[in-house]
């Protein structure tokens, strides 16, 4: 620290990110990343914007929000782009939060919400999830401030109906209800269709995990023209430009191939249906993932020491310290080869574990 | 704006980005873009990374920061990536400045820094320019807080020496000097080498103007290892994969291309100078400007009616409405083709006013 920084962040704790070491190839299960490479028409789309990279890109995303609107069913205003879906998330906090409106989400969730409160100053609450990593909806009743739920929930993989999804919105008439869908397309329900209903809904939604972008930044928030309007407040007064061209190009270019959308995350759900059921003949107890990640633990070994085990030989998963989670581990739901890789590495570590 | 707005923003002004009109075709003088392609070897390289877009880019930028340290001459330590250098910028902002701690920036400067203190809540003072647009160094000095100067200034141009630079960061001990140099490859003098002498010096630099890299959005941040700690701090507390993959492999492709760079600069610097020279003969009038656009006014005609006119014959160049600006406008330096263009269409309108 130096002896310049402002005092109000002298005791910030950044977010940390999985790690992403260099010192040899990993089978990578720990950030959840799509196992399949992004759409032909993805690639090549981004490799024709590199050749006009000396101009810079349309602040308003107007193409690639003209294609957004045939996807996802929103009105051109009902939408914003940003630089991954952290950026519309840390927006929301900024801009529908403040010391007299805090916060809410659950104690177990994306950790990276306490750490955007504290960014903006902002007091939070959270509500501990029941024992089963259960949200207890009782728990969002009539706050005042902004709600946050990942919808499947991380690190769990568990899903809200769309139903208790309306449900909080309509207990909460004077809280934005971000809904973030970071992992919606592997088996949730999207309330992408309340947005026209409701003017307290944003859902948040990001190409990194279903569309094979986590490299190109790329997420969204929907909701009403006002809110959308907030939002474009805070970006304009941030960083007008903060969607990059071939990120944009990329975008338009995946949202043109639905099919292979599809197909992938398919395959996603059914090698997590393989792994849980193997898993589960290997003693490991699940939460009911609908995500593209697996929770899981087992009572033949800690959670650290499967982590550190299949790290030292060559597979990554994530592994969270904190005491209701240090005995699970959440693997990402990769490829079939990779899922056959690990199931054979933590079949051998128990076997010489017992 | 929506009802649920946190009342700190409900009066913020947004930074107005040039416009980006698709009306028609015009010839581009309005945003400070290169007229000349990304270096083949930025292009080839973001097309190729464009291909593994299914995993998230490396937030330390290891290898871009690996090429950063050999050309710019800094420590690994020494030096933070950003989306563009408005995000270094805004981060430079939120952890140098705070209610005690306010910024201080010329009253003519780059339009941005007031919309970044606003945001953060953060007090800033100006201070006036001379008549002649140029700095007196008298107004920074004993400042506690951060100081912001674009060197070269925008929209006039004009730089100061390095020596000038260094007056200011010795007269101002308790702040951090921020010097922010995106138009510095056009004539001016870069600070980067006074990093490892002042801990109070930070230097931003963009890859948006003389690289041509405007719409991939890469920036920089240098200073001491402890300002670019506190730096990452904020960071990782924002957006940790802030840089994308196919930008990152764009700028070590353009880092491997220095003479295109310096050749591109070269080519800039005659035209603005022969541009000079062709409006001087028409009777504007000019800041002495080092960088890659011309600050210029006339006195048979308006600025706001030459930008009008040029606009409607599809010429773009920027209008600034405020008291001092009005009569000027700020002019990008093109190709010589885009140059000679506005030339032709200058005299024609100056013909068609008398």
């Amino acid at each position: 620290m130096s002896r310049f920084l402002t005092e109000k962040y002298a005791l910030l704790t950044p977010y940390t990110p999985g790690e992403q070491p260099k010192d040899m190839k990993y089978i990578k299960l720990n950030t959840n990343e799509s196992p399949f490479p992004p759409s032909d028409k993805a690639i090549a789309a981004a490799a024709e914007a590199a050749k006009t990279l000396e101009l810079y890109s349309d602040p308003e995303c107007r193409d690639l929000v003209s294609k957004a609107v045939e996807v996802f069913g929103v009105e051109r205003d009902e939408i914003l782009f940003t630089n991954g879906s952290d950026e519309i998330l840390n927006f929301a906090f900024m801009a529908f939060c403040d010391a007299t409106h805090p916060a809410l989400f659950p104690d177990i969730t994306y950790g990276f919400y306490p750490v955007f409160a504290e960014l903006g100053g902002i007091p939070y609450k959270t509500a501990r999830l029941r024992d089963d990593f259960t949200i207890d909806l009782d728990d969002y009743k009539g706050h005042k401030g902004a709600i946050f739920i990942a919808n499947p929930n991380a690190p769990t993989g568990i899903a809200l109906s769309l139903a208790e999804i309306e449900q909080i919105i309509l207990a909460n008439p004077e809280s934005v209800v971000i809904i973030d869908e970071a992992y919606v397309d592997f088996g949730a329900e999207s309330a992408l269709s309340l947005i026209h209903k409701y003017d307290n809904l944003l859902v948040t939604q990001t190409f990194s995990k279903s569309r094979s972008m986590a490299g190109a930044r790329l997420g969204f928030g929907a909701g009403c023209k006002e809110l959308i309007r907030d939002l474009n407040t805070i970006k304009y007064s941030t960083n007008p430009y903060n969607v990059n061209r071939m990120t944009m190009a990329a975008g338009i270019g995946v949202l043109c191939d639905e099919d292979y959308t599809k197909q992938n995350c398919q395959k996603i759900i059914e090698n997590r249906e393989y792994t849980k059921a193997k898993l589960k003949k290997l003693g490991f107890t699940m939460t009911d993932s609908v995500s593209n990640f697996i929770f899981a633990k087992s009572d033949k070994i800690s959670g650290e020491q499967l982590y550190l085990t299949l790290k030292e030989r060559g597979i990554l998963i994530r592994h969270f310290s904190s005491a209701r989670l240090c005995e699970y581990n959440r693997i990402t739901v990769g490829s079939r080869e990779q899922m056959d890789a690990l199931l054979d590495e933590i079949k051998r570590i128990l076997e010489e574990t017992v």
